[in-house]
């Protein structure tokens, strides 16, 4: 057995705010590296937009976390010194550091072991932003 | 010097709500693969119970935790149009959310390199739930 | 290729609470090693010290950042139970809770992938401490 390394960069269109399920392009370049067994990690190159997981069913589920982070983390701009770009700016970074900027997955029979009910997401956090990069990297073996 | 892989399901059985030390049965795994230098990653299956790591000395650091994501994130279905498994859904989403579904850490010596007084906890936000799985990938060389 | 591992241990020295930009002496190490693509785990070995990605351009984002979980997790000893050694050792356990203890960042030609406005910080959460202890690891090839 040898090990093996693949990395890419994966461009993510999104509507804009909000979350958008990724697991689909991501399974979907995992399972083009052809190995069985490894670990999956992916990164978001930016500051104001994260990664997390989250189910993957109820659409209501992404509706109730847009509402609790709106509330936990205000675009008030009268609680930020720094707003340079914007009421969306300051609460884009504080909502990423409450999240994900990357996540590593182990890779199973050619899968990662996401449960049934998991999907990732990139959270956009900026308005007007709808281009993201995230780095895929898979380390594993044939 | 050649590098090999371990991959494991692990079920925890909880009492329930709140922190669950599972150091103990991680380290136990680890030292059975018999890897020397490497790198273990903890993945959690679940979108309503999480991973963290906290001191694992204080007994009332594991209360204080617990109220602070109570007040945090209230179990108070009028906030949340997801409730379709009770009060206590959405919360375990949001917590989850908030902390950890995966953590990877360096081993050496045979051994991850938690600090002193850093202990791995599995984070239940379910009534009602007391058995979760995690997977445990390593990846290293003896 | 041969894939290769690098281990050590760093030592930050802070002017105690805040973020401390730590991505400078990170890059240093990952060049040291030589290796070209792979992956990099940064692990906190600490309760009360965490990680976190944020920009790395205007100061005024980590003033807000602090002011933010200043207000989020307030040093008030009346909140909780575990006060063993001041008022900030609860909120330091609960704000490291909800940054991170450990990130991975893959490795192309040479460096971490992080994006142009990313910067790789050690997040103090105690007075009267200075000095931090993270790991550092490496698996790649040449």
């Amino acid at each position: 057995m040898t090990m093996r390394q693949a990395l890419d960069r994966l461009t993510i269109e999104t509507p804009g705010k909000g979350l958008t399920n990724i697991t689909a392009p991501v399974l979907r370049w995992v399972a083009a590296q052809g190995l069985q067994t490894g670990l999956l990690t992916v990164w978001c190159r930016h500051t104001s937009a994260s990664l997390t997981v989250q189910e993957n069913a109820a659409p209501a589920v992404r509706a109730d976390i847009a509402r609790f982070f709106e509330a936990l983390v205000p675009e008030d701009a009268a609680r930020y010194a720094h707003d340079d770009e914007g009421p969306d700016d300051m609460p884009a970074h504080l909502r990423t550091m409450l999240t994900d900027t990357q996540l590593s997955i182990p890779v199973a029979e050619g899968r990662p072991v996401f449960g049934t009910w998991q999907g990732l997401y990139l959270f956009e956090h900026r308005r007007g932003e709808n281009r993201r990069e995230v780095v895929l990297h898979l380390l594993g073996e044939i």
